[in-house]
């Protein structure tokens, strides 16, 4: 399993509070069925790389249908192989 | 299109100096058939977010092959829908 | 107040698991009286950005110090003048 | 010396594109005195972290003065004690 942070920034909105485009993103990963942690700066999740890589598309599909005229999406995955990774074993680092 | 930038760093290796895990890293990039720009701090690639995202999992794949045995991967996407997005036209600004 | 979360990678540690040269880095963070929260993929703090990245610094130096030969630092800071930021508030959205 | 990307993204800014907000941003890193390379998806700079670090927050200060309500600044440092990074160096990898 992997582990990776996913953000996503619509720029272009009209306000600075980017909430209501968020929400529906926040749905897609809580329906995903993959483990998910919400951080302050990003949400983590857990999965195979494919997964993940899934997931990111179809929070990309939600933000632009949730009224986003540009999103900028930053993922960051750490995996390994030579020993399990999961959210609360790199808790405890 | 969209426009991203992507960098894998292999954790673990014996030295500092990484470039013989991410050579095979590029030649994925170079025959995916995605227009690519080399970068100081990363590769940055056009395309669609589904192509973007398949080559970051071949990308993954080619590390490890390249015998990484962990790595922490970073994507950056840039997309939007009112106008075209490029490489070049990001380089204007 | 900006809230931000900073990761470090050291690279060409000889074995996957950094924990070692992170534990000094994580000290630093404790020790800085800013506001901080633990998470999977970085560690969050509140401050200025003054502040933060006076942390930044002193992460750096400690990384080193505990023997690291390359360091990747990854900083990502969101900072508003419309409405206060904070770890507390950004867990809501 | 260390080498870094600097991204910046205006949040809020009515419209999707934003670089009345960067052109600032780029005039501070143009006078800064560090060197400098312009790519699609951030500006990559060279000098020590304290020189980049000030950079930084320069460049914080710049995007507020030019009428950001909020900003997402994303940064990510190279550096190494064996042996000498410049951009030029980093683009043969």
């Amino acid at each position: 399993m992997a582990v990776a942070e996913l953000c996503l920034f619509p720029l272009g909105t009209k306000t600075p509070s980017v909430g209501k485009y968020l929400e529906p993103v926040l749905e897609v990963i809580r329906t995903s069925g993959l483990k998910y942690k919400l951080c302050p700066m990003g949400t983590v999740v857990e999965g195979s790389v494919e997964e993940i890589l899934d997931l990111v598309k179809a929070c990309h599909e939600a933000i632009f249908r949730a009224g986003a005229e540009r999103v900028v999406i930053s993922l960051r995955i750490d995996d390994r192989t030579d020993k399990p990774l999961t959210i609360e074993g790199k808790m405890r680092v």
